[in-house]
């Protein structure tokens, strides 16, 4: 049976299982699925294992506590060499990566190197000098790339969780191809120090897992600043919420949809906006001519030059140690001008401007992953167009400096897999993942090529590792009422519903349009429990919303029903001779209620 | 007499002086001056007037009511050629530039159009097939550039504000040689569009007046973002402040300053940190190698190919169109490569990483503007070498996305005026001219070449154009008490002292560690006047302060005695039974100061 990282984190808290025998059991199924091409470098097991048992002198509340994890061989590890699949370019780092370092002191086990696309060139998976890993779900399908190895080992059940690189699509197109989860960070987000540059502006390690709340928790692991990598920056990650009532999703204008034939694809596409459509969402048509273009300018513009420049002393001085298709492909970065790359630089910076409004007007765009599938035969008959066109929907993201989140949407009557990406500017990481967690539960698929049913959606852990403020609102701006815009405009996010401790009276106040409760503190046990909700606004948010609170409430300091405190709305006494006590309707909602039926 | 932007506004608002008298008495001043060189395009006078005139239908509160500028020659005013000093290049502006739209759209009246080094390539004010502008302080000193004529426009008393660009220093060292106010604001804070651009991303429209508040005036009215600027950026400029009581100044280590032998400006950098420290500013010495650094990365690296991509064609075609100068270090940015211009973009990164942190432990960088002053005739005879040094200390500004602020320190006995540049990361535009105009004041220099003494300093406006947030503090917050901490290190900003409307009890509240007042209102007029003080915090600053407020303490609304609301601490009436009532001592300093004589 397969595990999440959730699974594998609860079986080694309860002391079921310890990570020694999680690890063992990882390199079983290594041994099982024998594709010699899916790892480059498999680290000892007699080492792996080691490690799991020294675990036992740490924390078993480690974010990821003896969780066996797969790396992309373009990711340094400390121990085993990096080739980024040209073996003339290996070297032994000396260190770890940021991101590993990171991934290890929250207690996850290193167990290989995954093998991709050379130099994380290619969507395909079929550009390595080390063969073709198999793809997990249809073995005459390409396993997709750059990041093959990774999203096999992901999506064939071998590990719960590895890293990616993203650079034009490589973290999301292999996940549509293996059925799993392919997260792809806001640029900055995940330190790339440690990491074989392809386009250093551009570049992004990502997450690929079997669930989305596994994959946050990678993200929340590895998703702090860097000083060493001069990109990185400080991006806090929102709590996830509850998907609000009605999301306002993006979509393509019909006629610019590409599918290049298929229409299963196209099927499948307008399953998922079904899907999404029943479970609440708002369509919204969006002109996306100008992603389009953004996307051109990723192959036709100078950022290719990027890639010549990281291995500009190698592909100058031995040319035929590269792939022959990576080779041609970053040669064409050596001719572009510095006048050419600025001129496209301000054409971008026009583009961005330009998608600006439609991502303003939208929770997030949705899009297919990729437009089809092809299997290996047909992608090393053709391998430099039809590795393009599967970038047709992930071409533009990084360009934009868009979060993105693949999710698989279904698996076709043909046994391929389908997914859609959720994309929005970046920082809304965790935005992302509160939509599509929901969607991928509905969608019940088995995770990956496991043939596991997903689990049911774990309750939230709300406010984890940001620094949003949580304020307990009791009346006219709850859910539904006359105020409620107010938090709504603000990205509020409503947490939860809950009451107070039983020491507040609510008052109806004399005049407020629209109408509006004060509440005040009395003695402990004196008063009643009222019926609040929390939101969760950013301090920005938090500060503005404060600061519109006319007299007579204020933001104080409320308890709740289980002892905890939180900010919340509360009156001034002198605004209480006329009021009238409405204690006993045990919340503002009850009280409304009572007054329309009146009414 | 010369008059501030200030002196202007308040003689048309007054009815003293009509803006038709003011435009015609400035032509006046024009003619009189009769620098041929000075003005490329000078508006007709009767057309000026006429708008002017037509001022009367307008209101007269408008930020630059009745104003006349002068624009640098290579931004767009409707109705006049823009040439940017280069004839064949002219072109007749469809309509204005943003920036002189926004002037307009405040009230003020261009004049005309200032001459520059053509295509503002140089600091020196030479290199125009229009002439020389004649230094408005010694007539053999450079103008500077290579915003020339504006700076001697302003210098001269023709005119309070004049426009010029700054990408490596225009900016801000013809400021210094004409002993005026040049404000470089961050980047995108003022819209590009209808620039001529040097390079596009280094960009900025400056400002040049007699005062720093007069420069911010200038400032809040262009500063606002411009969707038609892909660049433009929102960045709010923060309400101005008194200076804090002990700023802290950046200064380069001894060995890093360099004069090139020019010890009068060594001996006046030297008088100018003396200033600073008698004006209670505490000096930190700054490694400055990585400014140095990046400011060799502008000319030696990519950017110069911005410069060639903006007149690409001209060039090309007709390359004896240009000054032989300009078209010298114009052609430099053909041959450089995009890989090339990657690494640059890496390294700038890393370089603006280095500097972050001296930046974070410091208010503000105080640098010479220029490290020394030439004349016409030495620069003619060496052009680029002696350029280059003037823009030792403006050069990396741009690159880095920091604000500068130029300003006169002082005139050297030989005469030339030497000043220094205040600079700090883009978006503290307003916290710059909070220390500067201080400093500007204190050394009681006349204004420009006019003779006419700076005025006296005005009260500040204090939240003019930010959302900055104010909040009323009763207790421990106020200044010098035990947690006035927590509103400076919000980076919050005193804004007054005042007191309640009579409309509060305060009481000193049982068991509070540190000891804190408790404030409620009570019926209007029942209570006594408690003094309190305003301060001001950013609206995330706010939120983070009202999280952390502990019970029995809300943030509410508080009445003033002025009658105006302003956000302020409140208390629970359930915490008061134990609380001594000290009402009577009209705030807790008061009590305080009372209790520590009892004590």
């Amino acid at each position: 049976m397969t595990e999440t990282i959730a699974d594998i984190l609860a079986a080694h808290r309860a002391g079921t299982t310890t990570p020694a025998q999680t690890i063992a059991r990882c390199y079983q199924r290594i041994r099982a699925h024998a594709d010699p091409a899916l790892f480059i470098t498999l680290r000892d097991e007699a080492d792996a294992v080691a490690e799991a048992v020294a675990l036992a002198a740490r924390d078993p509340s480690l974010p990821l506590y003896g969780v066996p994890v797969a790396v992309k061989d373009n990711i340094d590890v400390a121990g085993l060499p990096t080739t980024a699949a040209c073996p003339a370019f290996a070297y032994q780092p000396a260190q770890d990566s940021t991101a590993v370092a990171k991934l290890r002191a929250a207690g996850a086990i290193i167990i290989g190197k995954t093998n991709l696309d050379q130099f994380a060139t290619g969507l395909v998976g079929v550009r390595s000098p080390y063969g073709i890993p198999r793809n997990a779900m249809r073995a005459d399908l390409v396993p997709g790339g750059s990041s093959s190895g990774s999203a096999v080992a992901v999506g064939a059940g071998l590990v719960p969780l590895s890293l990616g690189t993203d650079t034009a699509g490589s973290g999301r197109v292999p996940a549509m191809l293996n059925n799993i989860v392919g997260l792809k960070p806001s640029l900055g987000l995940i330190s790339t120090t440690g990491l074989v540059p392809a386009c250093r502006t551009l570049d992004c390690i990502s997450v690929f897992a079997l669930t989305v709340d596994d994959a946050m928790i990678a993200l929340r692991v590895m998703g702090t600043p860097d000083a060493t990598d001069p990109y990185s920056r400080a991006r806090p990650i929102a709590p996830m919420s509850a998907m609000p009532d009605r999301p306002r999703l993006g979509v393509p204008r019909p006629d610019q949809l590409q599918f290049f034939g298929d229409q299963q694809s196209e099927q499948a596409y307008a399953d998922a906006l079904q899907r999404w459509t029943s479970l609440g969402a708002e369509l919204i048509e969006i002109d996306v001519a100008p992603l389009y273009e953004t996307a051109r300018l990723l192959y036709d513009g100078p950022w290719v030059a990027e890639r010549y420049l990281a291995i500009r002393e190698l592909i100058d001085a031995t040319p035929d140690a590269l792939h022959p298709v990576t080779r041609q492909i970053t040669l064409g970065g050596k001719a572009i001008s510095a006048a050419d790359t600025f001129a496209a630089l301000y054409r971008l910076q026009a583009l961005r401007k330009l998608a600006e409004p439609a991502f303003a007007a939208i929770d997030a765009l949705v899009l297919p992953t990729a437009p089809t599938a092809y299997t290996v035969e047909q992608v090393l008959a053709d391998p430099v167009t039809l590795n393009s066109r599967l970038g047709t929907y992930t071409n533009f993201v990084n360009l934009l400096d868009l979060c993105g989140l693949a999710i698989p949407a279904s698996i076709r009557a043909d046994g391929i897999p389908f997914g859609v990406t959720l994309l929005a500017p970046g920082g809304r990481d965790a935005e992302l993942a509160s939509l599509g967690r929901m969607f991928h539960a509905d969608t019940a698929l088995p995770m990956g090529a496991t043939g596991v049913a997903l689990p049911p959606l774990a309750a939230l852990d709300a406010d984890a590792g940001t620094d949003h403020i949580q304020i307990a609102v009791v009346g006219a701006h709850l859910s539904g009422m006359a105020l409620n815009g107010e938090l709504t405009s603000l990205d509020g996010r409503l947490l939860r519903a809950t009451a107070t401790a039983p020491d507040y009276k609510l008052y109806a106040l004399n005049g407020t349009v629209p109408p509006k409760p004060g509440m005040l503190r009395v003695a402990a046990g004196a008063g009643a429990a009222i019926a609040l909700e929390i939101w969760s606004l950013s301090p920005a948010a938090f500060g503005r919303f404060v600061a519109a609170i006319p007299q007579p409430l204020s933001i104080g300091t409320l308890k709740l029903a289980d002892g905890a405190l939180v900010k919340g709305f509360l009156v001034e006494p002198a605004a209480l001779e006329v009021a009238r006590d409405i204690t006993h309707f045990g919340g503002w909602r009850a009280y409304m209620a009572e007054l329309a039926k009146a009414g």
